[in-house]
């Protein structure tokens, strides 16, 4: 593969290589990339803006993590928590620090796999910011969406009574992390020299994760639920609460039941789980529902919603009714104390779920 | 000064600590902090969005930037881009990423500093992402305005025979920095473990800077130009182009030269030149010419007026005159080739300027 410095370019040089024939396809984008701010207009709708940094050691490890898949996985975040308002997203704009070790053909790939997720959710890209770092690379990404105000669901309006929903499937993301580590260690008790080159040892390792695709595919290149967004608004319902789970279910609920001032009880049998990270869960010897319950990632839709829609619910696809909403004793002077968060396991003891967020400090 | 781990907090619990009074003041804010993306909305203007990075290291030094100063150009620079649109700020999202050496009393400083920001600008923080980080401080922000669309000012509507205009002082913020480093050299041969202590450090250097305060102040402490902004606004002025110098005049004239199509003869008997940064650049033996051409981060505005507005301009405070739009054989093959950009110098013979990006890699 060719490196070209960065230097040949320089700043502007490299801005213009990356952004040259952007396209718009938002009405709302009136103006895109090459001035000091982007223009929208969302024309009398609500407009909604979100904001992610992503790390180089914190959040990715380019061992295992090609940058393209990192390009496409830091835009559908952010269009996760746009869908997590019940809105639409419609723009991004992108920060980039860049350390010394990459080259224009890195920064390419990692491009590339940004405007494939903005062809995917059909959102423009419109401004950004692109500068040399010390060590590593970090991005920054913002998105900007719509939304008429009587659709925009928060994390606040859950009442008792609510059906407690989650789409797809728990806890693969953090399965497909957890072979990606274990294999890296044993590809680097073999290799040297294989920092950043993620493809190469991609297809070295590749025999390994036979018959677990689709718990790297979840980790790697994890969707946004646009389809279920445009789902509920086809089936004529709007969630009481929303959020999307990306730290881990207990921390999406604690959040919900806090900011709703209410409790929960969520069904361990109901947990929707993958059969792949089933498997993977038993041969690494880890415990699939607390995988479910706090791997992060999966960046599938949590929501509540009133119970006389529970016959609209039942045929939808790829969303599971796992609990619902319960009182609570909740002190408001100390939001951060636990509510009366359960899960009722098989055996039928309820049991409090521990909800603290990702501590990476 | 105390020093906490932000451990004890956790990630939740740091944002609620430094997010939980915020108070919006923006009429467009319809909700902020506290769920997965802010709600605006600009009823019937347009959005501006505009993004920064800004990385320990190669942005700014905590050996002599405090970082409440930090904080507060942070939103500042922002603003500026804002400003440079002809829009009004409205909103900020807040991305940090915080290595381990910083204690929740570093945050709540840098924090300080964007409250303060904030209240002077009058824009409200809505949202944000707060995380750790491998190594060093990193801040990314976002910053939404908005503007009647017949006002808005992009970079490429300068027309021959504009007048070319430019706010305050040039050079002034680069000749701060180089007496930061000249004194930090000094000081660092004397001292150790300095690191991350600005405020002692800037005591223990305070007398060097006796008579240097307002360089000091346009390097660690810059303000975007609403002022001027409101003042054209209320003289009735629409600049054709418009940018804020953040990279040196030079390369914001190559800007708005290359987006408009045209070439640009400036004046170096008009360039507005502050009597402490000539004083200074004397002392260190740098051409002051070349400081106030080339020397970034003083977030003026340069913009282009119709010659007709002459009159109007004549006035107006803080406004100088420089020069004006020139044609130019303009290649749109190669957008990247300098155009016909000018200096008249005192001594009359016209000199091309060079005009590249800050290039940091």
């Amino acid at each position: 593969m060719n490196r070209t410095p960065i230097s040949k370019l320089g700043e502007f040089g490299l801005i213009r290589h990356l952004t040259q024939d952007l396209k718009n396809r938002q009405p709302s984008t009136c103006y895109g990339v090459g001035d000091d701010a982007a223009v929208l207009n969302h024309e009398g709708k609500r407009t909604l803006v979100t904001t992610d940094l992503l790390l180089e050691g914190i959040h990715f490890n380019l061992e295992y993590v090609p940058l393209r898949h990192l390009g496409y996985k830091a835009v559908a975040v952010n269009v996760s928590d746009i869908c997590a308002m019940n809105g639409k997203a419609t723009q991004i704009t992108v920060g980039l620090g860049i350390s010394s070790r990459f080259a224009i053909e890195d920064i390419e790939e990692f491009y590339a796999g940004v405007r494939a997720a903005c062809e995917h959710y059909k959102i423009d890209l419109v401004g950004g910011d692109t500068c040399a770092s010390m060590n590593g690379l970090m991005i920054a990404i913002t998105c900007i969406g719509e939304a008429e105000e009587k659709d925009i669901v928060y994390r606040n309006g859950a009442k008792v009574n609510d059906l407690i929903c989650v789409t797809g499937n728990l806890g693969s993301a953090y399965l497909g992390l957890q072979l990606l580590e274990r294999e890296l260690q044993v590809f680097r008790a073999t290799q040297h020299d294989n920092l950043g080159k993620a493809e190469e040892n991609n297809d070295a390792i590749h025999e390994k994760f036979e018959g677990r695709e689709y718990l790297l595919e979840r980790q790697l290149k994890p969707e946004a639920r646009v389809d279920v967004i445009e789902a509920l608004k086809k089936a004529g319902i709007k969630p009481t609460a929303m959020m999307d789970v990306s730290d881990g279910l207990s921390s999406e609920l604690f959040h919900i039941c806090s900011q709703s001032k209410v409790g929960c009880d969520i069904y361990e049998d109901k947990l929707p789980i993958d059969y792949q990270a089933a498997a993977l869960a038993e041969e690494m010897n880890l415990n699939i529902v607390t995988c479910a319950l706090n791997g992060g990632e999966d960046y599938e839709l949590l929501f509540t919603c009133d119970i006389k829609d529970y016959e609209k619910l039942v045929p939808m696809d790829d969303v599971y009714i796992i609990g619902h909403v319960t009182e609570t004793e909740y002190d408001s002077e100390h939001p951060e104390q636990p509510v009366n968060l359960r899960m009722i396991p098989r055996n039928g003891n309820p049991m409090p779920l521990t909800a603290q967020g990702w501590n990476a400090f």
